[in-house]
């Protein structure tokens, strides 16, 4: 698969001009997640999320690939991100140690139920290596991310993970970081714009937490192409409801169009 | 009048934690602007200012203090900005030269109607000095102000900008600028947070047009004290509707608080 600045998914566009918002899904069991799924479905994200990380079965990959089996028939069409983030990136727990999370990710792009794996660029870049091949094997796309949940790097750093992500082969690059002041803020904007005008795929970008929350609204702008909204339950701090986003890109767009 | 962080005017706090919404009146009659400021008053802005130069009978002192005092009646208690634009600056054009507006502004300082005047800092110092000095005998505050509509001048001039209002003797600093890009509007903010953690006085900015309209929606987290927006007409580029502001500012207070 070759590297583009837009992906088209299922009748949505990662890097278009709109702003795509996308719901996490947090179920620890099959039954909840189903129901969460149907929950958050109502609510019309563009995108949804399994974060693979608070399902409690997560080590059971038979039990994985027929949950997202099952996931995909609950929610249609609608393009699917699936993610084992870990501790130190801001996930759940779990037993799976590097080489488990890519047999994994081998196994889910082989069962084609989702249409991104997310995968941290901070593994070995021979796991990392692995889980692309096997992703574009089957079509499905990697979701190259950094998270940050302790301080915002300085601007250049910033710019150069984004830059990295798809120097590595990824097919959408996502930078998540914590601001300790407004300026914090500022930063990840500025390097999401400067990463922008520079990489040939998609990025995803937020400053995480309370005052970083404005980034999830006008992130869009800057060139970040989709937003992380609460559908069920939240699954980092400082994300909005999917309403409350939706109502924000509203007003922007006609705010801007005066 | 000493210099102060927030400035308690009829009710209002100008640098308080809320950022208040400002309309601009441009009628041209004293009926016009009468009427105007009636139709705008029911759309509850925190603030009005009365665009003096698009006042046909500006040149007509003992006109524009009647208009005032009309004004002030039709208004209440909502506080009032009395500005005179020059055309360099974003005005109509007027016949008045800085000594006759400095003349214009000492009447209606005595006048008392208008809570602020906005005199322009690129104003001879003589000529903004004597603008301060009639306004605080009458206890009026004076914001003095920046305007380009060409460009974004690199941060540390933005920020000496703000720091000038206030050394000047100033009770409120205003900047507006035009950006090119979007690094201009996140330049804006930036200056912004900065010469906020420096000032004594409250600042008002934006980054002006649609590409800096961002900026009108969240410049209060980043140390704007207030936001203009469309009353019936517009006075700048990118101003929103009055609405649309106080929609954007109760989102991104929730979104805040999450």
């Amino acid at each position: 698969m070759k590297p583009a600045k837009s992906i088209r998914i299922r009748g949505k566009v990662l890097g278009g001009p709109a702003t795509l918002v996308c719901a996490p899904l947090v179920g620890a069991t099959p039954a909840r997640l189903l129901a969460e799924a149907r929950a958050v479905m109502r609510k019309g994200p563009d995108v949804l999320e399994w974060r693979v990380d608070h399902f409690r079965d997560v080590a059971d990959t038979g039990k994985v690939i027929a949950t997202g089996r099952a996931l995909r028939d609950a929610i249609g069409d609608v393009p699917l991100i699936f993610t084992r983030r870990s501790p130190r990136e801001g996930g759940q727990p779990t037993t799976l140690r590097g080489a488990d999370v890519v047999r994994l990710y081998g196994a889910v792009a082989d069962a084609r139920f989702a249409d991104f794996l997310d995968f941290e660029m901070s593994h070995d870049a021979a796991l990392v290596r692995q889980v692309i091949d096997a992703a574009h094997r089957r079509k499905v796309r990697v979701i190259l991310s950094s998270h940050d949940f302790k301080r915002t790097p300085p601007v250049r750093t910033l710019v150069r993970r984004f830059l990295e992500a798809g120097r590595l082969g990824g097919d959408v690059a996502k930078v998540a970081v914590m601001p300790r002041d407004r300026r914090d803020v500022l930063a990840l904007l500025q390097a999401t714009t400067e990463a922008h005008a520079k990489s040939r795929i998609p990025l995803i970008s937020m400053s995480m937490g309370p005052l970083g929350a404005v980034s999830r609204m006008v992130g869009g702008l800057f060139g970040s192409s989709l937003g992380f909204a609460v559908g069920a339950a939240s699954s980092a701090p400082g994300q909005p409801k999917i309403a409350d986003l939706r109502a924000a890109f509203a007003l922007l767009e006609r705010m801007q169009a005066r």
